[in-house]
């Protein structure tokens, strides 16, 4: 990335290790304030706890806020623990009261209320709220650092207000419009505040029918409307219109990619807590249960394969050409469930609608199914010089790639429906069912003409 | 998601046909300017080409050119082909290059010729330019409607040029300052343009180390640096530094957004073109490569267990044992492949520096594999009445839950330094080795031991 990345002069652990032992606060200081803080927060990662500390010991407060408005979580707790109550107070005037609350949230509850003490009353209210919302909701992600107006303002006013508001708030293109009530009404951009007359009233230029949500609504919805309707902050209202706070793109940035890398690990049966860094201990915690729920579904196609043992036995070739046809059972569910899992995040799926598609992958199962079973058959033939064995293979074949297509769109709409995430948990069912009934259509054609195989 | 989101009034495609029928053209123009032109475009996706072609007759050349601009590009072509190329030059006027060069850039040849014939030269000219970019490149998805200002100004004639401009731009949080050579030298923020005296000159107030790409990055690596840095726009630059376009956040939304969704699909087999709507020839065509890669991963397991199949004639138990130290290699070494997708797509894996995670792998496979070994070992003792069946039942889950530990930490690390996707690929080769190792451990260990468990 470095070589695209056009910057005279990047941040790293050991610049800014060199930095601290040689004491150039200034330096550093300068970097934060002219460059990027996260880069030095993400250096300050791989510091030790005596690094941390000298680092905080040689930057005003300001610069410290910066650095803890971009660590993470880890970085932030330990960072917090190198300062005293005094110090965090201090940099917490130097910070949006959205990171101040995250902040305070992972302090011990004894920290937590000195710190409350310390506080003036107005803001301690403001962060107890915040404190108050789930962490993954509109109201656990916004911010409240946002201008909004009222509608009478004149161009000329409103102007004033945000240049004085502007250098405290996190988006200024888009400024909240409130009637005198407090109630959100509208938004104005501020190109239209820039480009109107002096006289001109915000009512006037002002657009109507905002979006916005509630502070209840999950993160993931938020970022599906910020994403249809290319906002750069949509604004969190109470059930009274009135303004909590605003919401900004870079946070639903960090919500996808935070959701998608969720996704990604959940898809393959891990918690999201897990990552190469987890102790031994706890990915055993960790990984351990979704391999016993696997373990049960093992068990069932493996009751099902030893139903039909007395047939094995008689005709051993079975035992190794079933694993092919519930293999690529496995792998033809696991195309149409994909299909339906991304159309369900995206579109919605409906059955009434959209039974075509339902009827398209059962004779996909039967074409597919067809292909490969005549290939497998064919080999299978030649090598066990038995022509009835290929034919069982074939219809076992596009019978259970049937049963992955019917399976492969039905569970993720049923689970939808349910209330669970698809992407999640669709897996392990379809594969369930394709191992079970691939065994089962095999094995079970095998015992029925038994005789023209032996 | 229609109660969260609070709205007067929400277009669908029944009311838009409604107000299309009755000629409501006045109300419809209004509704887009109003509102979301986003809703107009979605609702517009069902109509048939006649009723598309009313739409257009009834609105004003700006109302189809935002109508154009949030279509998708089915929508686009759609569009297109219901105007005639005095209408579409005509709706261009009211487009950002971005998108002309876009819409452009799916009409036929001749058309694209004729249509470059009406335009002015210096418009064509950039054009021409835009449409050189892979589709999926920086240079791809950027616009060219940004403000550039030159470092010498004072704070009031920056301000009267940001008036002038504002209205056609994308951002105009982030305004960049170039020089006197036209190189990009650095940002300035809006508010730091309001909230400074008249007098002050750019240059005073501007900030150096502008993080910017060049026209060929990747568009993921794009969406990854304005992730990172919390940009709501980022330059694209080319190699003497002078500005050839922005991309803001929207777009790199968007560019989240498709790149998860290519990666759910093709970590299920599935091709980024295919959606539930795909035909079913067509289908067939995405499908079927993979599933017969994957058939002939199939014949590879299926022929280690041909290789033991005298074995299995004298124990017919194993081939019901045999699946389950296969299936739980297959879903061991999915959740150590998830693990190592997941942190190579944010941080990269070093060897070198991950080793212990490596060795964590094997002892998690080991651990997780005694106990899920015991349990299956337990069962199958008592189901067989056969003590070593359950011994070596037990020692082929460990070792089939080691290997899922080590190929499931090493594809995804070694594909990723042949340069393939592995969230794309990992799965197939780490399914083939736990398939292929786990029956030849379980079968082997049974041959080795054959005289113990008849």
């Amino acid at each position: 990335m470095s070589k695209e990345l056009q910057r005279e002069e990047v941040m790293n652990e050991e610049r800014l290790r060199q930095m601290i032992e040689d004491r150039e606060a200034a330096e550093l200081s300068e970097y934060i304030t002219e460059n990027n803080p996260i880069d030095v927060a993400q250096a300050a990662e791989d510091l030790d706890d005596d690094e941390l500390w000298k680092m905080c010991s040689l930057l005003p407060s300001e610069d410290i806020a910066s650095v803890m408005e971009q660590a993470d979580d880890d970085l932030r707790v330990r960072l917090a623990d190198t300062l005293t109550n005094n110090e965090l107070v201090e940099i917490f005037h130097n910070m949006a009261q959205d990171d101040i609350a995250d902040i305070i949230g992972d302090l011990s509850i004894g920290r937590r209320k000195s710190i409350f003490n310390m506080m003036m009353d107005n803001e301690k209210a403001v962060i107890k709220t915040l404190l108050e919302y789930p962490e993954e909701s509109a109201g656990g992600i916004m911010t409240t650092a946002y201008i909004a107006i009222k509608d009478d303002l004149k161009v000329s006013q409103a102007l004033e207000k945000i240049r004085d508001i502007a250098p405290k708030i996190e988006v200024i293109e888009t400024i909240f419009v409130v009637d005198t009530r407090g109630q959100l009404i509208g938004t104005v951009d501020l190109r239209d505040i820039l480009s109107s007359g002096k006289d001109a009233m915000i009512a006037d230029i002002m657009k109507e029918n905002v979006i916005s949500v509630q502070p209840e609504v999950d993160q993931e919805e938020v970022a599906k409307l910020v994403s249809k309707y290319d906002l750069n902050a949509i604004p969190v209202v109470n059930h009274r219109k009135a303004i909590l706070g605003i919401i900004t793109v870079d946070d639903i940035i960090d919500v996808i990619v935070e959701e998608y890398n969720e996704d990604i690990l959940e898809m393959g049966g891990v918690s999201k807590e897990e990552s190469l860094d987890t102790t031994l201990v706890q990915s055993i915690k960790l990984r351990l249960p979704w391999l016993l729920i696997n373990l049960l579904t093992a068990f069932m196609a493996s009751l099902t394969v030893k139903a039909f043992e007395g047939t094995i036995a008689q005709v051993v070739a079975l035992s190794s050409i079933m694993t092919i046809i519930s293999g690529m059972g496995g792998n033809a569910g696991s195309q149409t469930q994909s299909i339906l899992v991304r159309e369900i995040a995206t579109n919605d799926v409906n059955f009434k609608k959209d039974w075509p598609s339902f009827v398209k992958e059962i004779f996909l199962g039967v074409i597919n199914g067809a292909i490969n079973g005549l290939i497998t058959a064919v080999i299978v033939a030649v090598i066990y010089h038995n022509f009835f064995l290929g034919v069982i293979t074939v219809i076992a074949m596009i019978g259970n790639l049937v049963v992955a297509g019917i399976f492969g769109f039905l569970v993720p709409v049923v689970l939808r429906k349910l209330g669970a995430d698809p992407a999640v948990s669709s897996s392990i069912f379809v594969t369930t069912a394709t191992d079970v009934l691939g065994f089962f259509i095999f094995l079970g054609l095998a015992n029925l003409f038994l005789p023209l195989l032996l």
